[in-house]
């Protein structure tokens, strides 16, 4: 199998992350893999900012995972900072392996050590065995999760 | 009534939004109104962070609501920016009269022109009332909002 790496995601990345993005129910509606264009601006948005870590899971050169973390300030919680999880993909040959916990584990030490006092992320209501994944890792369902498209 | 200004938050802001992050049933539980030293390293963080929008909505003088709207880069849907809203409080003589809608749309106004797509948010499950309003301006209970304590 080799040994798993975690590691910033860099240009080189972008078509692997765009096709995970992409081969998905929800995804394969709403992302041009064969136009990476958008995804290049996005990438530079992200480097600029330093609270943003865009992350890819490799193995033996292979890149078979990602996700996004953002770290967000705020008052409430007297004055917590709060990291936010997005964008997790799992190649689908490496789905149910394991990977995606190491990942999420990966995501909840680095907010620790960023100092995020919450973690907390969304998930589309369609995917039930996410919710699951989830629960299992110790994340509770408390909210209503809103979208606005504009 | 006066008019309704919303504007940045500033320091000299902090105890009456303090106050209503208090003032609330879950904020009751978590908020210190009387200790502001970890709020002002809070505000510290936010002023910092060019991707921070904490605002005040302010009439005749008074602090009468608050939130905090956070622009997220990211690579799906084709690259596109979000906007995140938090801490959402209304002063309890002022709730009921449109100044909620008045806050939001200000957000939602405001993630338009900094260019973001999608403008998002939680609301805890217990908040009921919360659910309707947001339903009421446009926004989806598509997703479930997971939270993990660290």
């Amino acid at each position: 199998m080799g040994d798993l790496g975690i590691r910033r995601a860099t240009a080189d990345d972008l078509p692997a992350i765009v096709a995970m993005l992409a081969d998905d129910p929800l995804g394969a509606q709403r992302e041009s893999p064969d136009d990476l264009a958008p995804y290049l601006a996005a990438l530079d948005r992200l480097e600029a900012d330093p609270h943003q870590h865009l992350v890819v899971a490799v193995r033996e050169d292979r890149v078979i995972g990602t996700l996004q973390l953002t770290v967000i300030p705020g008052l409430s919680h007297r004055g917590a900072t709060r990291a936010v999880i997005e964008a997790v993909r799992i190649h689908a040959d490496e789905r149910g392996g394991g990977l995606g916990g190491r990942l999420i584990e990966w995501a909840i030490d680095t907010s620790r050590e960023l100092g995020c006092r919450l973690v907390q992320l969304t998930s589309d209501k369609s995917r039930v065995d996410a919710h699951r994944f989830y629960e299992r890792l110790g994340f509770t369902a408390s909210h209503e999760g809103f979208k606005l498209r504009l």
